[in-house]
């Protein structure tokens, strides 16, 4: 008899010292906006995502082969063309064979912060079928990881972990034993799935992506199953492992 | 037009110094069981209780004058006559005009970390309504910090958060700009209202307790309005301000 794979959920990269464990492979996640943009770009043609922690190591990279991309506070930074806009990487001729360099408020740093990690994938509601296949493959117990907003909990990334954490369950998967942010995640996603946009509405970032006109973005971040790309960090470079 | 006062919520020590507003009045809340327990010892004849964080601090206390306690991982610790079992210190005549020294695993240690908030009070389900009448009468922004285990989230201290925030809004509270920790804990709390016990058995501590036959501490723990004291920092020994 084989012992189950394992779910944890860390609900900020703030706790994520206190959850780590680094023989899982950790799913990062940042719903509103980095992680639906990269499953977007990867899947419209881009060789490969570069995540970045600073604007400054984004600057460095050269135009030529690659595209550089910077959001802070939900916005495009001053001097980029690109932010974390999933809808500006959809059908855009530009970034086909080039690699998107990308530094963003929340997710690269996440991403940054489990780079030890067995395994480091990208999870998005626009992949979370194929990822759930991909990882069930691997036999490994998984870390879902939430960017979170500026380290503090958020409600889309959490009710994605409830939701990518229900169809491991459906897998045989098992919680850990300090089981209870997995149990949150898991009632906020069972109390939202009937209609997400409607239960996000008070939400922070939701809001303040409002105050911003992204309505579109978020409508496209909350769509199921529009990609089978998933992205697994290799020599620092998210690349579509699932051909 | 005065400024309703705020509600924010904060599931970690570890996530204090984040979520942290010292203009706020704290209230914090370890459920099973140490601010449930304090609770329970002021009302019956406690004159004070003196949160320690460190076990050798606790054992500084002379005889005369202080029952001393000590709990760690759900267990009163070797020779210590008394943990944080809140039943222990219910109809206890030995109690009685003494004052209780109480370290445990996680209540204690949040409040210690919160020590220098504008106020500190401390909150369970059998004090809920009075807290929040004091609550409502100081006119001062909120922080319910909640104990969680060793840093880890876990649901019964997120289900209170809920369950107070969702009386302060009633009495003309608002939630914080960023409010989604406050936004997942109105949702656990609505979700399990209607039967705590049952919702929280698969919980981590309510697990760990089970274990420990503490089912009676369990079912006193989630009783709503048992006694009508606020429990309140002041120099280091949390004295019952509401006579």
């Amino acid at each position: 008899m084989t012992t189950p794979p394992v779910i944890r959920i860390c609900l900020t990269p703030a706790l994520y010292p206190i959850y780590r464990d680094d023989s899982s492979i950790v799913v990062v996640v940042d719903i509103f906006r980095a992680t639906s943009a990269i499953c977007t770009a990867l899947h419209h043609g881009t060789t490969a995502v570069i995540p970045v922690a600073a604007i400054e190591e984004a600057k460095n990279y050269p135009g030529n082969g690659y595209i550089v991309a910077a959001e802070r506070g939900g916005e495009v930074v001053d001097g980029f063309a690109y932010g974390n806009s999933p809808l500006s990487y959809r059908n855009n001729p530009d970034i086909i064979g080039k690699k998107l360099v990308l530094t963003t408020t929340n997710g690269t740093q996440a991403i940054y912060a489990a780079k030890d990690a067995a395994a480091l994938c990208v999870g998005a509601f626009s992949n979370i079928t194929t990822l759930t296949s991909w990882l069930v493959k691997q036999k490994k117990d998984v870390m879902i990881l939430c960017a979170g907003w500026k380290n503090r909990l958020n409600l889309e990334d959490t009710i994605f972990a409830g939701a990518l954490a229900h169809l491991l369950l459906d897998q045989g998967f098992v919680l850990d034993i300090d089981r209870d942010a997995a149990l949150i995640a898991l009632t906020l996603y069972e109390q939202s799935k009937e209609n997400m946009n409607v239960f996000l509405e008070p939400s922070s970032h939701r809001q303040r992506l409002s105050k911003l006109n992204l309505e579109k973005d978020i409508d496209y971040c909350l769509q199921w199953d529009t990609t089978t790309v998933v992205p697994v960090l290799m020599n620092g470079e998210l690349i579509n492992i699932q051909k």
